[in-house]
């Protein structure tokens, strides 16, 4: 640390984002990325894009973008906000409402909450999911912070649906909820549709599972037009064109080929359920997930070791140290190919246990 | 705002970034683009970029534009933190290290400084350039402030020399110094190779201007390692992949061209001093500048009168209401038609004025 750095931010710690291997050979199924490329409609946007005008700023609107996904989901364009990944307009979302109120959200969820929050100053407490790792929704009431739920929720990808969230959203008209909803399009069913009614919830989303673009960076907010404006606010006071040229052009693409969307999640999907039979078989404890991963557990090897031992066979995977899932490893589910090596070498790994 | 806005930001006004007009016709001399479109190599990195691969994160640490850069400076590479654009990178300097010391800038300069300053709440102090708009370094002495300082400077285009730079920076040893080099290329000399001798230095540069990349959002600061830590923990606690893969290509191809870059430079210095010379021939009082863009006003018209009577001809220039430099315009150094247009159309709203 500089002598320079904030005294106020001295015990930041900032996310530990998976591991990005630079050269490739591995099964890489530890980021929950799409084992599917982008739409064919991306490429063909991208090809036709004029790179000359990358001379010129976005739009700081992103208008293309937004008129999109206002379309998609039925919602209006003013009730949009398109960020650089998701994790931008979630942080922006944390700096706009939570000073005042706090934010509570569950023990074991996307570790970024807590990072944005101590970033920002704000207080936070979190609410323990069930031994089951659900979230029950009453275990919310009575507290006075603002609220951010992940559903499906991250690492464990448990579901809750949509009649807890209006739950939620119409017994706390004075706190925000916020849900990410990263993962809902692998069997969830989204709440944007309840923006339209309610004017204290705040959903978000991003392009980086469901449609293949993690290395696009697109992400979006949908809410009260009033909540956002106030996030324009923010945008507008850190970075007004957020999102570039390209990757508006890409998202829209993207979003435009909702056949290519369907085929691809359906196969996720499938896959999903083909891993978790698979572990399963092999004596695993598998949660049941809605998300495009899997969080699994095995009497005869820590999380730390499994993770390990496939590191060393080449396939990445994700183990959370220290907290409730320790014992875990998560699994993105990745093509058949793929899961097929993770299941061969998993194999091989709990033989090498048993005999040892 | 809604009523769950923030009450420590309610008084948050954000940058308000020139127009951008979706529909084409405008003569753009409003934001300082580049006339010309980024590198050849830009296009061709890009019509080599596998597309399919956007399904996965990019490279936080943006490793290839990152190395490109140290190389080009001659650099370590850990002194370099790559960004989303220079405003998100001034932002994270900003947060970083500004809350315990406040921050110092001139009264005329890129209006984002304060922005910056009221959405994290750090205090901040100007200091008025002198009566030409020149920035006299002995005005920064005896203030405890952390200083920023846009070299040439924005909104005005005077440059002041490294030597200049280097008293500020071994005189104020315990607070830091912020050199936005966002037009250095213009004519300007970099401070960059002081970073290796000075661990309170902090130079941002941008890939907007003089690498026609506005659209691709890349921006960069260069410090000692430490500085440059501390900058990456706030990185990693807001957006670790705030690059995406596209841009890191575009970003590492058109700093690979340096012939083009030095050719398309040389080409908006020219037409700087061409449109300098024009205008002065008008009667203007031009500012004289080392970036691309020129601060000009006139006796027969007010700044915002020109500036509209411009608008309705189709030329976009930019016009910054109620403080110092009212009574001005500022203009992009565009291509030669744009500046011939630029003239002629100035050529007769003055002669109008003249008329009336």
């Amino acid at each position: 640390m500089s002598r320079f750095f904030s005294t106020d931010l001295k015990d930041l710690n900032p996310y530990i984002p998976g591991e990005q291997p630079v050269s490739g050979g591995f099964v890489k199924l530890n980021t929950n990325e799409s084992p599917f490329p982008p739409s064919p409609e991306v490429k063909k946007a991208l090809d036709e894009s004029r790179v000359s005008e990358l001379r010129l700023y976005s739009d700081p609107t992103a208008k293309t973008l937004t008129d999109a996904i206002a379309r998609y989901y039925g919602v209006p364009s003013d009730s949009i906000v398109t960020s650089n990944g998701s994790d931008e307009i979630l942080a922006f979302i944390i700096k706009a409402f939570c000073k005042d109120r706090g934010l509570a959200f569950a023990d074991v969820t996307y570790g970024f909450y807590e990072v944005f929050c101590k970033l920002f100053g704000v207080e936070f407490v979190t609410v323990p999911l069930d031994r089951d790792f659900k979230i029950d929704v009453n275990d919310y009431k009575g507290l006075s912070q603002n609220i951010i739920i992940a559903n499906p929720n991250a690492q464990t990808g448990v579901y809750i649906p949509v009649s807890d969230i209006k739950t939620l959203v119409s017994e706390n008209k004075e706190r925000l909820v916020i849900i990410d909803e990263a993962y809902v399009d692998f069997g969830g069913e989204s709440v944007i549709p309840l923006t339209r009614e309610y004017d204290n919830l705040v959903v978000v989303q991003t392009f980086s599972k469901s449609r293949s673009l993690a290395g696009a960076r697109i992400g979006f907010m949908v809410a009260d037009a009033a909540l956002a404006a106030d996030v324009k606010k923010i945008k507008y006071s850190f970075n007004p064109y957020n999102l570039n040229r390209l990757s508006i052009l890409a998202g829209a693409a993207a979003l435009a080929d909702k056949e290519y969307f369907v085929k691809t999640t359906a196969e996720i999907i499938k896959n999903r359920e083909f891993l978790t039979d698979s572990l399963k078989l092999m004596g695993f404890k598998v949660i049941d997930s809605k998300a495009n991963f899997v969080l699994a557990s095995h009497g005869a090897e820590s999380g730390r070791d499994l993770y390990l031992a496939l590191k060393k066979e080449g396939v990445l995977v994700r183990h959370f140290p220290g907290g409730r899932i320790d014992d875990f490893i998560r699994i993105t589910v990745g093509s058949a190919e793929e899961l097929a090596v993770l299941i061969q070498k998993l194999g091989i790994i709990l033989q090498g246990a048993e005999n040892a």
